[in-house]
Formats: structure tokens, sequence, C-alpha cells
């Protein structure tokens, strides 16, 4: 029977040289590989409350919107600087060169709300760190950050953990 | 008992003047509006064979993601340029002001299987011609098209029915 990191493709030099892009693609288009995964993911919070779930764009929106049918609970996009029409707050992040802005709509959830945060990759966990902020910011409560992939050494699991948020991944790269 | 419509927000004016924005955000963030979008989305095709869901970046991979999920199939992106990693192929189309390419990994299906496109809008049609126009050349054929919104003053739905493809929309708006 195949793994959850059986499925996941790796692409050496991409985006850039030297880097090895592990690709969800691979795992989201297989029905079997696609539905484990969003069973592996939800298992660590099996039980606890979760009243919606967020995730981040892009990827993170494939496996978010699965997540949240599976829980039956409402899904929330954490999207990209001016993509969002309504109401929002913003949140900035640095990047390996400058910064990145994400945004949040205010009506997204009600204050005290218990939310988890889904996208496929955990590396530095810029996305992530600001993602927790505008839950926070907004009176949530971050029930936990679920990734497809860690890479630890890029240090994003230690930065949220420092957060004290709970961090789980379904596969783990590391001493590459 | 609340539609489908009336989950869905209109902001005046955005992202240009003259613009009513349909906003799906309150129908996704909402756990009756989320499922009931999945449910009644997926009705025409109940009992027809569908082997795969494709969605068009971005908002697409919400919904495209819980469709996924609750058919128990796998998911393809349909993605703008330069996102994919591995072999891929490109279709350009026409904005109001210039052009656009949207790809597809060659890897996402098999040749002869049935692809649902799910998107969150149906506007123009642009994009969704592009994605029909991938996904045959891959050797799929269309189980169809599904939105959650029409705008069908906007000429899509008439488009893409020109192609041979069947077209559902959840709600649409017209005459303004």
């Amino acid at each position: 029977m195949k793994t959850i990191a059986d499925y996941i493709r790796t692409i050496p030099n991409f985006p850039h040289e030297g880097i090895m892009f592990r690709d969800v693609t691979t795992l989201f288009n297989d029905a079997r590989g696609f539905r484990m995964a969003v069973d592996t993911l939800l298992h660590p919070f099996a039980g606890r409350p979760i009243d919606r779930v967020a995730g981040l764009e892009a990827r993170g929106f494939i496996l978010g919107g699965a997540v949240a049918h599976q829980l039956g609970v409402g899904f929330i996009p954490v999207r990209k600087a001016g993509k969002l029409p309504h109401d929002r707050i913003s949140q900035d992040y640095t990047l390996e060169y400058g910064t990145a802005t994400v945004e949040l709509h205010t009506d997204s959830f009600e204050p005290g709300e218990s939310v988890l945060i889904v996208d496929d990759l955990l590396a530095t966990g810029g996305t992530a760190e600001a993602g927790i902020k505008l839950i926070e910011r907004l009176g949530g409560k971050v029930a936990g950050c679920a990734f497809v992939v860690d890479l630890p050494d890029l240090g994003g699991r230690a930065r949220l953990e420092a957060m004290g948020v709970e961090v789980h991944a379904l596969c783990s790269y590391s001493g590459e």
C-alpha cells in the first residue's frame, strides 16, 4: 500500500537551481491519495472543536476546501493582497528577497472561534505565521496548522511552535 | 431557509467602477452554505461517470477540492503560467486587455477519462474555454462545467455551450 510520501513527486531545480520541489499535484490527482491526505491531516484533530478551516492561497485552497467539507464547516481564504473585495485586515511577512502581504475578511468568523490553518507545504513558515496573526487579530483561536509536507531544516515548524501553535505534517524532508 | 443566492454578497464597484462583484466568500465560510453549494453543484451530474475534478485557479480550487472529495476522485489544478513544475501544456486566452495563459500537467489524468471543470464564476468564459481545450488536447472528455454564479449577459455560457459542453450554475445574475 502506498504511503502519502509515495504519491509526492520531487522535481529537482524548480523553481530555482538547487531547490528540490515537492510536487503534491500527484497526490491530489489520485483518488486514494487525496482522500488519504484529508483523512490523515485531520487525524490529530479528531474530537477537537474546529469551527472553520482557513486555507493559504493558492495550493492551500485545494486541500482546505476538502478538509472543510469533510468536517462540515465553512472555509476561509487567506489571500494575497488585493484579492478580497470586502472589509479586510492585512499582514506583511518577509520573503527571501522583499516582503509580501496576505489578507483576511474581517467577517470571516466570529471572535472566539477555533480555526484550523491548512496548506500544502511548510518551509520558512512566513505565510503561515502571517495567517496565524490575522486570525488572532480578529479574536480567533488557532486550532493548529496542518501541512502535507514539512521541510524542518527551513525553520518553519520551530517558528510556528514558538508562537504556541500546534503543527502537524503528513511527511517531512530534511538533510538535503 | 436560505438559498445559495442569499449567501452571496454583492460588492458594488469592485475591482473597477461599474462592476457588481459577486463575492462567494460568504457562501464558502458558512458551514451550511458551503455544503449546500457542493451538493447542489453535483446534482445535475448524479450517476454520471466523473473520473477527476479540475479546478480553475484560484477560487475554483476551494470548491473543486471539496467537490473532488465529495465524489471520492482526484483533483487537477488548472494553473496560471509558471506555477506547475512538471511536463505541461499551455493554452492562451483573451482578456479584456491583453492575453493570459493557463497550464495543465500532461499526466493529470488518463486519456479517455471524464473530467468535471469547477469554478466559482462564469463571466466571459475565457478561462473555462482554455481549461476545456487543455483537457481535450490531452484526450480527456469534459463531463461539464459547473459554477456557483453565472453572468449570462457576458456570453460565457453561450460560448461554452457552442463548444458542445454542458454548463450548470447555482445562480445567475443578468440585466444589470
